[in-house]
């Protein structure tokens, strides 16, 4: 298990001509790649949450797409595409990234049907996304100096929740993508990470990317996070994001409506770091529209981890207890001190959505 | 494995002269009677938490200074009171139940030094908590009623978080007191259990307790209630306390001010049941002033569970990774709906506690 040398959620093996990602269940513990040879591989890997973080949903269904032309003759790809499109389409309902990259996938293929359009649209959809990123990290870190200013003489405390750093997306990510740049430039930074129930993905996944990383953090149950910012000990939060309607309600991981009443409360300004990708203009009012994903019971009533030589789930509920598991929550717009995206920080207000994305008004 | 005969938290076992409580760690899997013989024994039980639950940790207590009592000559019991009283008060800084009870044992003993005072006191802390109990449940239920009317043709939704129920207490407990005598009155009730990280309280025991006495309920993760609110799917909060200051500030399990938070902002009520003892009438201000503990790394950074064929502990963070762990947070007044004592139902409202309990101001 050597996993030091992993920075990347996928990659593209040359010998055996495959695109691979990482196990992500069973991070941090065991590293296991599992190969995207065909659309059901995709399609399974974002049902099953093999890969999540909508970013990288996104990409994983582009890979599909692109593994679907490839096994078909030319004449065939207008028909594969459309399988493709459907079976990708319905593996999950509320990240709209997934749409958002099968439509680009589609329709670039389509203009000129073979494989070279459909690695170049792949390409295009990787590092449309690499880019912002990039950018979301840039603008995002004016906000960590500000506070580095504030407070010189102790870290900047940053509490976010769920995963969106290198292992919902690449090389940066989003929520944690201004918190790596802060820390190659030298400011100090502290981050609480939320645990994230039911999957982990904070336990395993957040904390586990920033440690690869060096950067100090401690992780929290989640139900700690009101607490901290009610004491003092939390200066700015950042989450990601699933899918953002029109009027700026913001579908995430379940819990992250909890935080940002916490922070409200408090008096602790709450962002949502997203690439433009993860806007759904069609949707005009998230809090009633946005779908919300209810998952396997066996998420809720077992827990898995490392039980010192392998992974095992252990069961945390009585035998014949019901569970229900919502994977997201929305949070309204009016909780949400601002947007990072790749066009900069903005409020979570319709003017300012409009001002920055006037073409889709 | 056989707890179906299993109703009370504590009992006495006259062949062997001993009293027992449950080791709830371990709880629902497995039935684990623990003898309280010693200080130690009834200072490790709630240290430890084989215990918990505000009232449990007095009865505890109070268990723990009859047995010192019983295990000294006369001459020696105000000496070793002093010890046992030093010993158990120190074993847990939140829960103010405990202090109530060790004042009351330690003024009641030392009137007249003997094992049939401590026994006589033990049973005036016993009878005092379940009438308290029981009183909660009749003004408690009356909310349930007139939420059932409004709500005919489906169950009363009731969210509840941590475990304040009969194994927090005997017999009825506080938050789920109301719950219990509607379900003998045959109201139609549904109660949204939060599992309660990190012990998992809710997913362990009130789920057990509830499934127990054949009561509707669904286990859910702590970040889902606000969606769950959000959505119109409860109709009220019920939790228990650990600590209640003099102007409502009320400390309970971390999360509670979380779910506060969202029951105000949509508009749903929300009351914290207790008995009287739980209020501390020496502190003002509970945010500011009620000292919130700080727990053990490992009950994060590991989760307990049934393996299939035992009790196992998985790691759920990865190796390095800080961690942690404040078991408490406090709820300001002011997103408390009401309390529910054995007094009745009040506000959250110095004005109203004041009314309540004209002796103490």
């Amino acid at each position: 298990m050597n996993m030091t040398s992993c920075t990347e959620t996928f990659w593209y093996d040359t010998a055996s001509k495959t695109y691979y990602v990482i196990d992500q269940r069973y991070l941090p513990h065991e590293f296991i790649p599992v190969p995207l040879r065909t659309i059901d591989d995709a399609a399974h890997a974002i049902s099953d949450m093999i890969v999540r973080g909508a970013p990288l949903i996104g990409i994983t269904a582009a890979v599909g797409m692109l593994v679907a032309v490839q096994s078909v003759s030319v004449q065939n790809i207008p028909s594969i595409i459309e399988v493709a499109y459907q079976t990708l389409l319905s593996t999950r309902p509320t990240a709209i990234n997934l749409k958002w990259a099968l439509d680009e996938m589609r329709y670039r293929i389509l203009e000129n049907p073979s494989v070279e359009s459909a690695e170049a649209a792949l390409k295009y959809i990787i590092a449309t996304e690499t880019q912002a990123f990039r950018d979301i990290a840039k603008h995002g870190v004016t906000l960590l100096r500000d506070l580095a200013a504030t407070h010189p003489h102790r870290p900047v405390q940053i509490l976010t929740h769920c995963n969106a750093g290198w292992l919902a997306c690449v090389e940066y990510g989003t929520a944690l993508a201004p918190i790596y740049k802060a820390h190659e430039e030298g400011i100090d930074v502290h981050v609480w990470v939320d645990e994230t129930r039911p999957l982990n993905q904070g336990a395993r996944l957040t904390a586990w990317e920033l440690g690869q990383r060096g950067i100090p953090h401690t992780v929290i149950v989640d139900n700690a996070g009101g607490h901290l910012m009610q004491k003092g000990y939390v200066d700015i939060v950042f989450v990601g994001a699933d899918r953002v309607s029109k009027n700026g309600d913001t579908a995430n991981k379940i819990g992250t409506y909890l935080k940002a009443l916490a922070a409200k409360d408090n008096g602790i300004p709450f962002y949502v770091a997203l690439p433009s990708s993860t806007f759904d203009w069609q949707t005009e009012n998230g809090v009633m529209q946005i779908p919300v994903e209810e998952r396997n019971a066996s998420e809720v009533s077992h827990v898995c981890g490392w039980d010192g030589s392998r992974t095992t789930c252990v069961q945390i509920i009585p035998k014949n207890s019901p569970v229900a598991n919502p994977a997201f929550d929305i949070t309204p717009a009016h909780l949400i001190t601002g947007f990072i995206t790749e066009r900069g920080i903005f409020k979570a207000t319709v003017e300012d959505l409009q001002k920055t994305y006037p073409e889709k008004f």
